[in-house]
């Protein structure tokens, strides 16, 4: 039960210039933070870097100390541009080796799509140390090193590795929460928010205005461990709205 | 001349419980990445925290230093978790004040909707110092304090505020890209790109492999600030990669 009581947090290191350029939409960042959520865990702080050592290394350092865990997306593919196994080995001051299991896969996967060339066996190299996530969409699989999770840029094969991962990580309490929908201008009940807010301790209020049909209105996302007190703080804000709002949605985020 | 050559970089901060929550795609990473590259601004990096004081001012104070400048989105509207304009007046050790133009502009904008309430007039308090960024699409304006852009969260108030800022800051040379779509394992021709690259030193190559159809293909994108070296980089890319290879795109990012 202490354990569950403890807040389990998570940092996520977006690897790529692509990122950084505008061309692609990330879609890894929101991806991770609703699978980080069901297993109890709490994405804290995301950062995107280039592809550029000294970047990825001072990103590593910066979180990895400071966070239960720490996720990277991007970077582990077989070309030149794909530096973050040799990044992070240099963050943990250990070396690069090629992983027997990751050959193997390797080996298996390319057996009828051209063979294993060196190119491809640079997918295999992990730093000193590390584990292997399974990668269920496609060959090269990612990679664990104590409390470092890398994983692919691309984000489908980026799920199936989340999938390989689901209930294998330590966590607390999922952060439930309770969305309530209202057709008010935010700035109209900002006062009410806060007194709502206040009254319950265990709760979190996010106020997020959306202009729709025309019309102003706010999603007001109410945020808790505790389901009890998360129902009761929904409860005493969906009466204080009155007649405009109503509960839009209730889950895990 | 001497300042095009200069390259100008950019951070991005975007502030928000409900990015890290996975409850909503952020979408202004690409925006104003996008936006900033067409100014000759490249974005070298991005944090996402959460609306929590201690955690934007680390992230302002190391990044508005090392960048010429820092843009951030989110938390400046006008209930009880929008606190940026507080969090960054922290970091930069200066007090908030209500900007009397922010006021008029909140006065002209709710005089038909209501009324300029006291949690509307947070809208209009500022970092002492700043000046006002002109929102196009709703009342509460943009702030800029020194080399800090304070922009909204809702990605199409942030366009309008980007648009009111086009032109208006100093930067160097747009960054260039070509793209080259092929229909090939990037595993296959990882030697050919390291190669190209390494023969055409004022260009980078990115290479983004996609699953279409069926098949494997990846697209390769030359980048520099130099035309005539672009073309002679993305020229000799198509040509090592043979009947494959096609210009696929060619752009700013």
């Amino acid at each position: 039960m202490a354990d569950h009581q403890r807040i389990w947090i998570a940092a996520l290191i977006v690897i790529g210039d692509e990122i950084l350029s505008g061309r692609t939409q990330d879609r890894n960042i929101a991806q991770i933070a609703a699978w980080l959520n069901v297993q109890g865990i709490r994405l804290r702080e995301v950062r995107v870097v280039p592809d550029v050592t000294e970047a990825i290394v001072e990103a590593v350092n910066s979180l990895r100390v400071r966070n239960d865990y720490l996720f990277t997306t991007g970077g582990i593919g077989p070309t030149h541009d794909d530096i973050t196994v040799d990044a992070i080995a240099a963050a943990l001051g250990v070396g690069v080796v090629v992983h027997p299991e990751a050959r193997a896969v390797l080996e298996r996967y390319y057996e009828t799509r051209g063979g294993l060339t060196e190119a491809r066996l640079r997918m295999a190299r992990v730093p000193e140390g590390a584990s292997l996530i399974e990668n269920r969409m496609s060959g090269a699989p990612g990679i664990r090193h104590g409390n470092i999770f890398i994983m692919a840029g691309v984000p489908h094969i980026t799920a199936g590795m989340l999938d390989a991962l689901t209930g294998t990580l330590e966590g607390g309490l999922p952060l439930l929460s309770a969305t309530i929908g209202c057709w008010v201008a935010e700035s109209e009940v900002a006062d009410l928010l806060r007194a709502v807010e206040k009254a319950h301790g265990d709760c979190q209020i996010g106020s997020y205005p959306f202009f729709r049909e025309g019309r102003t209105g706010a999603n007001f996302v109410v945020r808790s461990t505790d389901r009890a007190a998360l129902d009761a703080c929904a409860g005493a804000l969906t009466e204080a709205l009155g007649a405009g709002g109503w509960i839009a949605t209730q889950g895990g985020i």
